[in-house]
């Protein structure tokens, strides 16, 4: 029985700029069939509110308790651990960051920088993780399909060399992060054995969901996706469908 | 018996731009001694031509023969492989690659590129790993001394994102290479049992040196020396040392 479904965002409802043809349509039925969704997205170059209103453009509403982002989890951790960040992220993800901190304690914060990520940025994290900092990492994924269609480098490799330098483990906030899940699986009241996940990214999405107990995880062939990607990981998903299209017809057999 | 000594330079000979108080006279005594030396870097900021220069600047007269630099290693392994370089390294070490390359392979050549590790350049030799290049690092330590006195980011860590990125270990032709460290050693007709290494990191020249075979190695704690780094990697040194003037009274005992 599915009773909750989650969804990635970058290479399974847009990529780049444009809605992947039939997505929006895709999240119409899963809506008309009265099942919860959670979208979950790993992006860290965008603010919460940039996400939700790029989603309405391609006609699919989003209300701001149904989005999982790494930036909402990296605000949640900061408070609990009464920690002010150093930032390393994205120009336009410090809207997100916007909040008032305390604690006497600091945590370098990692998204994806972008062109932001060069020495002297890194270098200055580095120090700060010596000087005694922990390190949060928004995402660790490997890379991501850019505008251009070809593959770039998302956040993980710059953490890793944090990771590298400083002789110490990052906290993963977002995907694969069983928290994370678990999360956005509590906040629709699913548990984690009645929820589908759809996602492009075999490690991340699929093998991270599965291990957060999630019962079924469906790999599409848009977005990052690369030939193979299914072979990679372990667990292996459930099934790989075309697009997410193909993946919400499966869902739906028997419910429409 | 000692029959060669290896030493590093950074840390070691000199510290930024000025030598290390009393290494000039402590190699001197070392030349008198008649015992051979070879002085191995992991230093890709500058050419070999530069290091000689800048060594004969503090009155420490080094012939090219003597001077191992990862640069040399890495012309030595692109003409075995036939491959040509995409260069990821300081804009000084590209005097060392002015060289005719041929062959259909290529190999991203990563060194400590400094301010030229960008999120583009980064992003480029990324590009290359998924086309099919190899990899190949200079040197992967973590960190250096740097001119401020504090620890800055070496060429390791982007080393370590360019692996974690493509999934895909690199060749790492400096220290702790056991191969480097035999090059060394075969080319003064040393054997590592009979070799000593004076160095003030812990990993790349201590416990590689070490691993390599080499019986005695001596850690000094100038440079990038920080308490405690004799316990943190294993092999652990022979002995620490306050600097290098200390090894080489070390080695001469009884030879003077």
């Amino acid at each position: 029985m599915t009773s909750g479904v989650l969804l990635d965002l970058s290479g399974v409802i847009y990529e780049g700029p444009r809605a992947i043809p039939g997505a929006p349509e895709a999240v119409s039925r899963l809506r008309k069939s009265g099942l919860p969704l959670r979208f979950v997205t790993n992006t860290t170059r965008s603010p919460k509110q940039a996400i939700i209103r790029r989603l309405a453009e391609f006609g699919v509403a989003v209300a701001e308790s149904e989005l999982f982002t790494p930036a909402q989890a990296a605000l949640d951790w900061l408070r609990e651990h009464g920690c002010r960040p150093h930032l390393l992220i994205h120009p336009d993800l410090r809207l997100d960051f916007e909040a008032e901190f305390s604690g006497s304690g600091w945590a370098v914060v990692v998204g994806d920088a972008a062109d932001a990520f060069d020495y002297a940025s890194l270098n200055r994290a580095f120090r700060e993780l010596i000087h005694g900092a922990s390190l949060l990492a928004l995402a660790k994924n490997r890379k991501f399909e850019d505008s251009d269609g070809e593959l770039s480098l998302d956040a993980g490799p710059f953490v890793a060399a944090l990771e590298f330098a400083s002789e110490r483990q990052a906290t993963v906030l977002g995907k694969p992060s069983a928290d994370f899940y678990e999360a956005a699986l509590a906040s629709m009241l699913c548990p984690a054995e009645e929820a589908v996940m759809i996602g492009d990214d075999a490690e991340a999405d699929i093998a991270g969901a599965l291990n957060a107990g999630v019962s079924v995880a469906l790999l599409v062939r848009t977005g990052k996706y690369r030939d193979g990607d299914e072979r990679r990981f372990d667990p292996a998903p459930t099934a790989v469908v075309d697009d997410v299209s193909a993946a919400v017809d499966r869902i739906l057999v028997g419910r429409e």
